[in-house]
Formats: C-alpha cells, structure tokens, sequence
C-alpha cells in the first residue's frame, strides 16, 4: 500500500556512495513523502471501533500517522529499535560541562555492560539498542575558532547514521551521549533560529551560575565565528555540531527512507534534527517529539519546528530515555486500533442522532 | 521494612464486618501511613546511579512514591492490576448522554469477550484485568429527587472494590463504565468543591449545545436537592455516585491497606477517589495522576487535590485506559531504579566539584 512518492531506486544507490554534504543534500531533496493512503485507511477503522469518537485522543494521532509513515495499515510495532550515537567535543575543554570528558568513553562501557539507563528502559520496553561510539580519542575542533568538522568527517558521520537503521524497524529511537555536546546543541539552535545565546543555553548536566555564563558566551563566540559563512542547516551541523549529532541526523534521513518513523528525544537529538528541517522543508514530518525535556531549550525548539510532544517527565538525561519511553504509548496506540472490536461485532449501540 | 504505621489488624476484621458508611469512616480514621524508611532507602539510592543528579526526572520520583506506598525497597513492579467497574444510572433518563443506558451493559459484554480497548491496552502493559458489573438491571435513584443510594447499597458497593485489590498486586487502575457517570463525577465535584455546575459539566461521551446545558442544569439541580444535608464526602459518594464509583472508592481504601500504590484514571475515577480525601485528610497520599483527560473538569480537580498528572494524550474513555497506559512508565522507573550500575559499579567519573 504504497504511494507514489517512495524512494526512487536511486536513492538506495546514492546512499552508498555519499562523500561530501552535497551528497546528503540530494539524498534529502528526494526523500519520499507520506503514504496517505494508509493513512486514510486508519482514519476509516477509528470511528467504528467500540468508544466514543476521538476518545483514545493522542493515540488515534498516533495510529495514523504511523501507518502514514511506516507506509502500511494497519501500522505495526514490534520491533522498536535504539540507536545510541557517542562523540567527544574540542569546546569541552573549555569548561562547559559539569563532567570531564573521559566520562563520554565510560558511558560508553557502561552502555556496552548493561548499566545505563537506557539499557533498563529498553529492556524493559522491549527495543533493541546498538551503541556507536564515533572516534572517541579525536575530539572534534573547539567551533569557536574552527568548524567543528570537515565537509568529508560530517558526511560520513551522517552516512553511519544512515547505515544504522534496521529495514524492519517500526519505529527508531535517536540516542546520544558526549560530553560538551549540550553546548554544540545550543550553538545550532542560536545559529538556526535566532533568538539569544542565552534563551539556548541550559545547565546541560547540571552546570550553574558563573559556568552557565561561560557555556552560553562560549555558544554566543561559536555561532559568532560561523556567523557569516553558513550556508544552511547542514553546514550548521557541520560547523556548530559533532559526530554523534550528525549520525543522529543521519538515522533521520535513513529512517525516512527505509519507512521507519521516529520518535525524538531531548535536546541534543532534536537539535540534530532540526538542522535537517533547516535544509529540507518537510524533513521531519515523520518525526515525533516523545518528550519535552528539563533543558529549557527544548521548549523553545518544539515551538520552532512546530511539534507537540507527548510527555513532560522532567527528564534530562539523553541517551535515548525519553524517546525509549515513548515506545509503550506507540504500543498501545497500535494494539488498540488493530485489536478493538467495532461497534458491529460486539452488538454495541452507537451514538444516538 | 515496613514501618510502624502499618494497618492494624483489626483493619482486617473491620473489612469483614462492613454494613454501614460508619463502618468505612473507621476504616478510613485507621488507614497506614507511608514507609518513609522505604522511600528513604530509594533516596538514598538514587544519586549514585550513573547519571546527572535528578536527570531522571519525575521516574525518580515514581520510585520513591512505590517505595513510599508498597512498603519495601527496591520498588517492584512486575503485577500491575486493572480493575473495571460498571453501573447504571437514574440521571441517564433525563437525557444527559449521547449514548442510550443500554450501552452499559453492552460494553462489559464487550469487555469479557476482550474487545475494547482497555483488553488491548492491558494486554499491551501487562497487567491482569477483571471486570465487575454492579446491578446493571437495577439504576441508582435519580439524584435530583432522591439519594443515589442508601447508606447500605453504598457501603456494599465500596466493601467490593476493597475486597477487589489483590493482596500481591505492584499497583491497581481502576476503571469504569457506566452511561450517565460524567453527570454523578461532576454533581460530586460541584458538592465536594463548590465552583459553579457549569465549570464542573463537560461534553462526556459527546454532550454539546442543548444537551450540555441540560447536563449542567442536572447537576445544579442534583445539588441543590441534596445541599443541606450533605454530611462528608462518603455522604456525597452515596447521595450523588453511582456503584461503580463506590467501588473505585473500595479499590482505592483496599490499596491503601494492603499496601499497593494507585494510579488514578480520568475524571469520573478521580471524583469517586476525590470524596476519600474530602472525608479524611491523606486519604488519598497513596494516588497518583496517570494522565490528565480531555474532560475539562480533570483539570479542576486535579488541581483540587494538589496532584500533577504524569500525562495529556487528550483521553475521554475512561475504561481505565490512561491509567494503564502509564504502567510503563512506573517499570521503566523500577527497572532504571533497581537496574542501573553505580558510579563506583561502572568506573564512571562522577561530577567535578
């Protein structure tokens, strides 16, 4: 039951062959659009299952556009999957995290233990989780006197995001971790939208008073020093951001591709995302937001790009948690539109008039 | 590890002796109190998983609460229960629902043959679901001329809904049925709370226009009739509830005393639990909010009772969907909690400073 818009062939043949960022510009330039008739075909089944009409709320929201992406009906999830991203930063060296930087590869081995919180949630929750850990021992350039990346290191930080979702996915979740990289995030999200370095600029991993002050002028000298040469959502990314952020970017781009939707995490994540949206229109529109984080910013970047999440938990923790926690509200949303039975079968009345 | 203000054992004896409303006012005057030694412990856990402080947001929170409330540390939740309870009402015959009484009984039908939603979602979660019809072929007294219930009935009804708790539960969603019930929540909330019939009455099932203000004039009327005599709120339940309401009322004290934590449902769930805080103080200490409803009158009383929902998918079922759709979050709470390596476990540097 799919539409016209899928993926042309070549897409699947551009991938493999993606060298600079203008190859992921074309690649996004042609990323295939919704499947509205699945999408219809939910629409359809919702008001004849046993409930009044529009009473499971958010979840009906759920179901369609699943089906609208995933490109099938009904939809399906039971293969979740998380993909956690780790990269160092050049701007942790300047003091603007409350961890040192050694703690990026510890994280790691404690991803690969077991021991993490996002290890528990996906266990219980029933997502399988791969951990990337992207040249840990070559921090990028410090973005306040250099871009972060090259043309060449981005692009192929996007490709392993690509690589990395599954073809049979029914729904993918981006997670992160590197220290500094609430400041790269700040620092995209001041470059693409505007606004203050400030208004970007949380406590991260708990980072307060006179340390706030110096992240957010480190956020405010990094976008200063790209500020005329950027030339848009990609070369921000490339500039501002880092390795882990890029493949995040990428699993968004591949996750359209292959059909699989996506459910975004914090800050960190979303700002990746986002500087897809800045370079395609429409980048994003299989995205959800799961949650909104405690980092202020992600309150102010779900207002720029338009999208409601599903939960505020206080959550500032990164790793994929949030999005991961999401998975049993998409759950429940599919078992209920695949598995109510509707007015007809079970002999119950509807609404009168 | 329970603490000193555990249930007596004549709490016991009292359940199986229940006659009278009296009878459930001293059962509430006795009920136990936290295990701050419990919630302690999970305090005192918390901060050497390997995460920010606090990073977990309000999981962290859902830890202490379980531990609080079950009476042990490590938290467990491995045996959510739903419990749905269905009764029929006088009020339906004037008219206050889009949907004809008959439907009540329609629905536990569909319930036991497992097609609604709340059979999917619990599926879905986990959780073990049982369903209890209280007299469907016998309506409350329409409230606008007569009690609800006699003092009796009511008492019967809520010595259910204690007796419906299993002992081994990790926490209990209770659930309703029953056309016509958003007219009793709200003539209870109006009773309980004061504010005005209308900001209590919302659109239910489907209500608009016309019917809406009927609605809300039933309400006022329902009130009104019953305004100087109202005792406390047990008196409220019986004069302006239902069976189910009462039962919800039962679930809730029959938790409190074997010690399992409750996740309030919707409007109608959280107005039945809301005449146990206004009969005793705390009653209600062991509840938590999964989810705020589209039924505008939520709101009002979640902010009444000083609770702060978990979630707003915008549901209007009731069923006790919302609330078992947040069993999941409480396991991704334990499994963080319970599950995570510590600082020292892992090798993972802690926070400079």
């Amino acid at each position: 039951m799919h539409d016209s818009t899928i993926a042309p062939a070549e897409t699947a043949a551009a991938i493999q062959q993606i060298e600079t960022l203008d190859d992921i510009r074309r690649i996004l330039a042609a990323l295939p659009g919704p499947d509205e008739t699945a999408a219809a075909a939910a629409a359809a089944r919702e008001p004849q299952l046993t409930k009044p009409e529009g009473a499971l709320g958010r979840l009906e929201e759920i179901s369609a556009w699943l089906c609208r992406w995933q490109g099938r009906h009904p939809p399906r999830m039971e293969k979740p999957q998380a993909c956690v991203f780790a990269g160092n930063h050049g701007v942790a060296a300047l003091g603007v995290s409350a961890f040192p930087p050694s703690v990026t590869e510890q994280m790691v081995a404690n991803f690969e233990a077991g021991g993490a919180a996002i290890n528990q949630l996906c266990r219980s929750v029933g997502a399988s989780l791969s951990v990337h850990a992207l040249e840990l021992d070559r921090p990028t350039r410090d973005f306040t006197t250099a871009p972060a990346m090259d043309d060449e290191e981005c692009a192929q930080a996007i490709a392993l995001g690509i690589a990395a979702v599954n073809e049979d996915s029914d729904v993918v979740c981006p997670g992160e971790m590197g220290i500094g990289n609430t400041t790269a995030a700040s620092a995209i999200c001041h470059a693409l939208f505007g606004r203050t370095a400030g208004e970007w600029t949380g406590p991260g991993t708990g980072v307060v008073s006179d340390a706030l002050r110096l992240k957010a002028d480190v956020v405010a000298r990094g976008v200063a020093c790209h500020a005329g040469e950027i030339t848009d959502g990609l070369d921000t990314l490339r500039r501002l951001g880092g390795r882990e952020l890029a493949a995040i970017a990428g699993l968004v781009i591949g996750a359209r591709i292959k059909r699989v939707p996506v459910l975004l995490d914090g800050f960190i994540c979303t700002a990746a995302a986002a500087t897809l949206a800045k370079t395609t229109q429409g980048a994003l529109d299989h995205c959800m937001m799961a949650h909104v984080s405690a980092e202020p910013a992600h309150r102010h970047l779900a207002a720029e790009l338009g999208k409601r999440p599903l939960f505020d938990l206080g959550l500032r923790l990164g790793e994929g948690t949030g999005a991961v926690l999401a998975v049993p509200i998409l759950k429940g949303a599919v078992a209920c539109h695949t598995g109510m039975a509707t007015f007809a079968d079970a002999g119950v009345s509807e609404k009168a008039g």
